[in-house]
């Protein structure tokens, strides 16, 4: 594959090769401006693709006889000949490891090298990095609303950008702090637990009890298989007048779903309750089918709601359950797993925690892939320094001015563990230690110095990429998910939660 | 490649299958339930795509291995040695073309077929078309906006979910009216026209005029080069008398880069003009340098701004060129490409017509392939149909609710030649014909009955896939960007530019 490369970066390129400046040394930095979500903070993402993007950066013969074609025929044939030969051999790579809390303008990254490979490694890294720090920032907010013990499921596949926006969505939420995800090929390719339930498609392609077969189950402790479908029509008649609800108005074709479906996956069975009236028939119909099971020695594992109030819905289904579990003298059943889906958001998790749930997993697609918040990070790449001279950007636009220079990165730590300062330096000056008293400016307040006294100190940037390899071992995914967990819990409250901006010296 | 496909959904064929209702002919359809962006209609875009995906579906060895670890272990091992033999081989799909205007409700889609294929091709197909669908349809809306001569370059690649989002934001913003791409990939893969302008990094690469290397250019009709450099620098003293502006406020390195880029580009010279003061600097340095071409016989190709007051500074900027060339007497001057970019939005569009403005260009990212007004097309794909029985969802939401049968779709048109409503019929009902009086109910006002005389009356559905192969010759990308303008411009303009969303009767 072409380098992921914008066509004005191949005609500077050739504009820096004509000068003769193409091997001048460079750096530039990747950063964000300003804190994605409204919130304070990013999670760092996107690092180890972003490293193999270099480690394969290279023109081949048909890329260059491409660019041939497109670009202006003044073109110097040398120079395709020397696009030919690069790679990022030369380069150098630094950045804060992957799934870290990063803040806006500290770098994420540091690239190092001949100006006009650092140049156009710009949009790779820029591509690699932006969704995937954005859809881990996203992941890693549900999680913080959704609190620890909730099972959080990625089920993002048909709504993403295509195939491999959806496969980056799964592997970045999970990093973010999701449990699991509903794609296959995520699950296949990056060993991301895989976890599914049931569609109303399923439930929806049975008309009526007859067309259930097999509909015969043995007793989980062995002996003679009995009929489910018939079981779970004598419990649906119990359960009905438990619950003072005509049996006549459970949907007969959801209950062969669900009988099908138990007889199918008898020590998974799981119901969607919402294809048709859930309190009327998916809620009975469920019941029955499940004290059927468990008449037979089997346990259901959940269940899952796909529309309406779903808050208030988990509320009155527990009381179900509970109230089927007193009544048949059936401990487990007043715990079984609720679920629920359908468009959730931020918004939908403050609520529930607001109006109170029963709910014990949530399914988030859209709002979590998509990141309708603000679907772009905003990363941006920029070059800091050239032939030894800093670069300055000075537009009217105060907002989109570069920090010169090349930088070493601390965190700084308060006495209590959290990080309250990340400190940027120019690389040559001394490195701050721990209980030292440091005189700083804050980035939006520069006029000012202030005074601090960090209890920690810790350097943020690695070395990643070294003569045309990656130097340093790269973390497993479940390594990147469990430190972004630390990383995230080391945050004040008033940083994770809040929408105070960390403030950042330079 | 794993078929895409979540986990749900090979636990239900698993169920279908211990049914023995893996085989039963079955329908369903892919539609949206409500128009995007709040506007009518959308542009159906993803179908050569998913029908490349149809024909690919398959389960390798791997995939089932991966699969048969993953779900329970009581499922019978035949189920997974079926899965192994598993193709779209017996599935017909029909659609309506590509680039197509389609409206709410109305399938873009009809897959028929073996009953658990059809339900497996689910999160492939819908996850092909939605974005495909979405980001064609944002880029018709901006095409709208823009009127038909703006030059409309999507430059989204580092704004996208990865590499692949980029390459399906260039595909269908292209199909949707854009006229380029910045993406180097897309056009070498699709043939889509490529266009770069120059980056802030690269002017700031540069710090005085000594740095660049060479300054020497021929004119363009022959005879001695002379330097740019030297050209530029009287070229910007008279300019700047013109325009009355200090030259020690014009940035010598920006100077510098300009005349550089000029040098390598004669024939294609362009400038940035904001990465230090536009009006003082970024202007007469440009002028400068275009006017220093000129008198070497070449022609400056346009300018970009990227921050500010667009549309505002897009009027001086006009009126700084047409002084330039009345004063410096050089027609062509007046006219110079003005492009704009920087987070460029529907609103900014909208700005830009109601202040007026100079701009020829405009270079959309973000906004583009985000889609932030609505991050995702909703696209559904339900069972309509199982063993000749139509299936209906009746849930307590009614906008869920499904429309059972497998369906034929016409599109009625007035006399105008605009298309006023789409048509769906039961199969096996007679075809409308035009002049007919035709009875009909609209969705969402099923109790009345409606009378219309269509002057004319197209089918929209065409059969694509058949016996595990494409049908039906698909059209190239520029046809199907080409059909895309035309079902837009047939559109009525209420129902083209409007929130008034077309009826459509069943």
């Amino acid at each position: 594959m072409a380098p992921l490369a914008d066509l004005y970066q191949v005609s500077m390129a050739y504009g820096h090769w004509r000068a003769g400046r193409h091997r001048a040394p460079a750096a530039a930095e990747l950063f964000f401006r300003r804190p994605p979500f409204r919130g304070s903070f990013a999670l760092g993402a996107g690092l180890a693709e972003g490293l193999r993007g270099l480690r394969a950066f290279r023109f081949s013969a048909a890329d260059v006889a491409y660019l041939r074609s497109v670009l202006p025929s003044t073109i110097d044939d040398a120079f395709f000949d020397y696009l030919a030969t690069l790679d990022a051999s030369e380069v150098t790579v630094t950045a804060i490891p992957e799934g870290s809390v990063i803040f806006a303008r500290v770098p994420f990254l540091q690239v190092k090298g001949p100006l006009l490979v650092v140049q156009l490694l710009e949009t790779t890294l820029l591509c690699l990095i932006n969704y995937a720090s954005l859809v881990a920032t996203n992941a890693a907010r549900f999680r913080l609303l959704a609190g620890p013990d909730m099972k959080l499921i990625e089920m993002g596949l048909r709504r993403a950008q295509g195939p491999d926006g959806a496969l980056s969505a799964s592997k970045y939420s999970y990093i973010g702090g999701f449990d699991c995800t509903s794609n296959i090929l995520a699950g296949k390719l990056y060993g991301i637990p895989v976890r599914g339930t049931i569609a109303h498609s399923f439930i929806m392609s049975f008309r009526c009890l007859e067309e259930v077969q097999p509909r015969e189950l043995p007793p989980r402790a062995g002996g003679d298989p009995m009929d489910l479908a018939d079981l779970a029509v004598s419990w649906l008649q119990r359960v009905c007048d438990l619950l003072q609800t005509p049996p006549s108005k459970a949907n007969q074709g959801e209950l062969a779903a669900f009988v099908s479906y138990a007889v199918t996956f008898p020590c998974d069975f799981q119901g969607l309750l919402d294809t048709y009236c859930v309190r009327r028939s998916g809620l009975p119909n469920f019941c029955a089918v499940a004290l059927a099971l468990h008449q037979l020695g089997y346990q259901a594992i959940g269940v899952r709601l796909d529309s309406g109030d779903l808050a208030q819905q988990s509320k009155e289904i527990r009381g179900v359950f509970q109230a089927c579990g007193a009544h048949f003298q059936v401990p487990w059943f007043g715990t079984i797993p609720i679920a629920v889906s359908n468009d959730i958001s931020e918004q939908s998790l403050e609520e529930f925690r607001r109006e109170g749930s029963e709910i014990d997993m949530i399914g988030i697609g859209t709002h979590l892939v998509t990141c309708p918040l603000q679907p772009s990070l905003g990363c941006v790449y920029k070059l800091v320094e050239v032939n030894g001279s800093p670069c300055l950007k000075l537009t009217e636009d105060e907002e989109k001015m570069t920090i010169p220079g090349i930088k070493a990165i601390y965190r700084l730590y308060d006495a209590a563990g959290h990080p309250f300062m990340d400190l940027m330096a120019l690389e040559e000056e001394p490195s701050p230690s721990a209980g030292q008293e440091l005189g700083i400016r804050v980035l939006g307040r520069l006029e000012e110095t202030t005074k601090v006294i960090p209890t920690t100190v810790e350097p943020l940037h690695r070395t990643y990429f070294r003569d045309g390899q990656v130097c340093e071992p790269l973390p497993s995914l479940p390594e990147v998910r469990t430190h972004a967990q630390v990383s995230l819990n080391l945050l004040s409250p008033a940083h994770r939660r809040l929408h105070e901006p960390q403030p950042y010296p330079v």
